[in-house]
């Protein structure tokens, strides 16, 4: 989508991964992809200009949000510049010449299993082994030369260390989507589609969250997604992430944003950019 | 709390797990316990009546919720019958004569392992390897003989196994709770401190959500929580599982959840019950 010859992008996993998947459909492929194990990873190569951007996965269309990058998101405090839609789909990979029948563990990321859940459970006696990266489950069974175990990962990581699929489209639903956000500390402004999105707490008194949502409903703004986390080290209280359609230099949604600051007890714009378009993986030959 | 000679009692895990101690805090001693493997377990349970009641862990005040067991609520539409907050102590738990210095590696439930991030960040170099179950892991270590390996759990778990307690109160944040539900086909009523849980969604127009937090806020209903969960197969369309103060047999409360009906597109209560006193765990001498 950004054409960004000087730009390194870090996401969570091995080459290969749903996460490398989405960069190379938001940038341009010459853009460099600097894998690392870990959500925090991607976001300290951020801050520490080890990369221009980072990529990770907020939410699951099955499975929902990816709650660590919403803590991280507001711990960081890195602008959200982007956005992408990745249609999933979850693969069985094995080693060339091995028959499904003998398959007895599978190994991927726990998020992967639950979204073939269905699948899985018609395959009978089988282990189910989780890895903290889809692709790295598939280079596992390919160094194990395993004859009795199986990944589910992408077609990618499946060209990318010459294994089999012995079957394609394995998730319990077809409308499996995966929404990636980007940071980086080069903010953009969204050129069209604009999406905000922000963090804030109320006080713990009956309607607080009602008049919150209230300076977005006497303006017509379109709420997108209200997510709870817990404030740390004050158990039952929360802070919201709410996105909406809008950008922050439009006069209804400034207004909208000055009046929460009032309602509110804490705000915080956690980034204005496009709305992500909803694309395909495609598999590329290195 | 409630005397029981009659219940049995379903909880994931194995004995000495922290859901098995928030049960032993509920329930009065004599009632049977069942551990079973997974969440689904613990409903299924009870809906075949092979349980008459089950425990399932909701929420940490640190980590947040457990999605699962919201999904699970509404699918197998089983009434939430009581709650109960335990403070969550966690221990580095290994066998009798192993020093600190030996462990390398680590075994616990990933949720145990993120709650005690800070600790196990100091003890440097070790693997942590997750476990279904914090019991689970202390009975591995045992069974395994295990001299660099330890367990983080409860000093329930430890005591059960014979094994030593390297350090206690390893948790990050003291004000460590989790938030278990009690599910039952017997139905009570709230003698006191009343709550009620529902689960609804509305169409996707800007003000949905605010109209139908309105009908809470305009009779003083107090939210306590507020949780999103995708609506599968639906892509970012949410389900909203709600929690308020009030008993469903209150005029002001049935006005509310009325309006709600309507202006909603979805609405179900999923029990009214005492909201949960907050105590610490026993050790018992089985």
């Amino acid at each position: 989508m950004k054409s960004m010859a000087e730009a390194k992008i870090a996401f969570q996993g091995e080459m290969g991964a749903y996460s490398e998947l989405a960069a190379r459909e938001f940038f341009a492929c010459e853009a460099k992809l600097c894998p690392t194990t870990t959500f925090e990873g991607v976001f300290s190569s951020v801050k520490n200009d080890e990369s221009t951007h980072g990529i990770v996965p907020i939410e699951n269309s099955l499975t929902g949000s990816i709650h660590e990058n919403y803590d991280l998101l507001l711990e960081y405090e890195l602008p959200i510049t982007g956005e992408i839609k990745l249609r999933i789909v979850h693969n069985l990979i094995a080693n060339p010449g091995v028959r499904m029948d003998r398959i007895r563990r599978i190994y991927s990321h726990p998020q992967a299993l639950s979204q073939c859940k269905e699948f899985l459970k018609k395959m009978g006696q089988v282990e189910l082994i989780t890895v903290y990266d889809t692709a790295a489950a598939v280079r596992m069974i390919r160094d194990g030369q395993m004859r009795d175990g199986a990944a589910v990962a992408s077609a990618q990581a499946a060209f990318d260390y010459g294994l089999a699929i012995l079957r394609a489209g394995i998730e319990d639903n077809q409308r499996n989507l995966t929404r990636f956000l980007i940071i980086s500390k080069q903010e953009t402004t969204p050129a069209s589609d604009p999406k905000t999105s922000i963090v804030f707490s109320t006080s713990n008194v009956p309607g607080a969250l009602h008049k919150s949502l209230g300076v977005f409903a006497t303006r017509y703004i379109n709420l997108l997604k209200i997510e709870s986390r817990p404030i740390y080290g004050r158990p039952w209280e929360y802070l919201f992430y709410l996105d909406f359609e809008g950008d922050t230099r439009e006069e209804r949604c400034r207004e909208a944003l000055d009046e929460l600051t009032k309602v509110a007890t804490f705000m915080k714009v956690l980034g204005c950019y496009e709305k992500g378009k909803e694309v395909d993986g495609r598999v590329y030959e290195r």
